[in-house]
């Protein structure tokens, strides 16, 4: 891991330097907030591992790495306010500690800046980057958006579902691998494979996410366990065990994400158990599975030395054994 | 007026191509409806102008006119939304039409898509006009802020409140002008000097906005007569009215701007009585023929034929003439 945490430590220091409070305060001070909440760092990370990878110096891929969590922070102050989340990583969310015109004004500015930074780079560089960028952002502005949808939808299949969480999810972390090739001028190939990685690793980890979710361990998930049965969310879990259970777990499951009671743990119990005994968690974990031998199979294509190759699979296999 | 009428036409035509409503729907459906309230298209018809201006076929300018138009009315909605306000051009506004979250997700999605506009230019092009874009977007969002801070302050100055004015109006009518100059190839002083005359221009729009909003005409001014007035905005007849009123006048327009009466007809009548008294109503007409001036100083310096000189002229003269 020494060599992950080299990556983190540098983009620490970078985003220290870059991100700076100025006037107005108002905009300024939240955008220093979110990005000083941490996180796992984990598309910052891949992009300069990426570059790093493919033999050219990781530090040359910090502003595209900084665009990229600068951009999923943005994202974050968004969708708080969108799901009324009134704590981000244990602390308050934007528009609860200030308001809901900061949150939103905020967020705007963070979007920019991420574009800024890739003006670091030359012109054809500045180019692809920013096309990547915008491409992959609209996407996961649609992705937010079928996740919106998908809340009032009862017609929504294991396919739509898996759509949702690639736009939302998993094309950030694919751009965030394609992004380090392209600053260290790596082929086409590699560009795309880079980025099929990221990509199948990202809908492993946010599949892993929703399980999590149902199944983590509340002393070190973070987050509420339960949190998606809580608010009806129409998972992975969810739509299997909708589709293999039998006719009368169907509609006990149907009532209870219909319903948000006081005092959920009646519901998260039976939800759990019908999630189990439908097989649905068993084919989660199948799935998650699927996703990562994905991505790893993508990963012996790549043009990468073999130390480098156990690397990127270690960082797939840590991801997916997480906790949190 | 036919050579400008030939800019909104061309603009229009390439708007109804461009922006079409696709999956998902709720994500695109608000963006074609702001964009189809119509407007005066300002922004855009400034860039073709310039661009026809400085020699240049000015259909080569659409996708940085439609860009600049996109960021004006993502800006809208998301202002519209921290002014709660429920109206735009005579129509809804997109989150009393919808709700909060589409306001703030179409919004971001508008915002994207204004980037990948010019992404039909080749790569250098497409780099000066995305750098401008996101210093210009930026300082809007500064501007934005500021706007925001001045409503809980008590000690904004003339020249906070011309800053303030200058980052959230000014400096997208300069950067429309010099995106037509940068699309035409133009020398670097053309560019520097289009934008100059546009964010003069930009000043003296918006004071010209400020005062139509107390002392337009009803029938044409398509807004609330008396709605700063009404919202306690610091504009710059109120903080030119407090520096020049006598004592009993500058207490009776700071308890007046601390109150929102249910009927605010003897507020507005009072106020506008104090603003013709102190003298800013007329301190207002001269700093807005002032920065007019200074914009056709500037146009006297840019190299364009005298004819073309006349237009740009007629186009500002109209523009501070205008009642709407």
């Amino acid at each position: 891991m020494q060599g992950i945490e080299k990556y983190s430590v540098t983009l620490q220091n970078y985003l220290d330097e870059v991100i700076t409070v100025k006037e107005p305060i108002q905009l300024y001070e939240p955008i220093k907030y979110i990005v000083s909440l941490g996180g796992k760092r984990l598309r910052p990370v891949l992009t300069l591992l990426s570059c790093d990878m493919f033999n050219s110096d990781y530090k040359n891929a910090l502003p595209a790495a900084l665009a990229l969590e600068l951009f999923h922070n943005f994202s974050l102050i968004h969708d708080d306010i969108m799901d009324e989340a009134p704590l981000r990583r244990g602390k308050e969310t934007v528009h609860q500690k200030w308001d809901l015109n900061t949150g939103i004004l905020s967020g705007d500015a963070m979007l920019i800046l991420a574009y800024q930074l890739f003006e670091e780079y030359e012109h054809i560089m500045f180019r692809d980057l920013a096309k990547l960028f915008s491409k992959t952002a609209l996407q996961v502005c649609e992705g937010q958006q079928y996740d919106v949808d998908f809340e009032t939808r009862n017609d929504v299949t294991i396919p739509d579902y898996i759509k949702m969480i690639d736009y939302k999810t998993a094309v950030l972390l694919g751009a965030s691998m394609k992004m380090g090739a392209i600053v260290a001028n790596a082929s086409e190939e590699c560009k795309t494979n880079s980025y099929d990685f990221g990509r199948n690793l990202g809908i492993a980890f946010q599949l892993q996410d929703d399980y999590l979710d149902a199944f983590g361990n509340p002393k070190t998930f973070g987050k509420q366990i339960g949190g998606d049965i809580i608010a009806n969310k129409k998972t992975f879990l969810y739509i299997k065990a909708l589709q293999n259970s039998s006719e009368k777990d169907k509609v006990v499951l149907e009532k209870l994400f219909s319903e948000k009671p006081e005092d959920p743990t009646n519901k998260i119990k039976t939800v759990l158990e019908i999630y189990n005994a439908s097989g649905a968690t068993k084919e989660t974990l199948k799935e998650i599975s699927a996703y990562t031998q994905k991505a790893n199979k993508v990963l012996n294509k790549l043009d990468i030395s073999e130390k480098n190759r156990e690397v990127l699979l270690n960082f797939g296999e840590k991801l997916m054994k997480r906790n949190v």
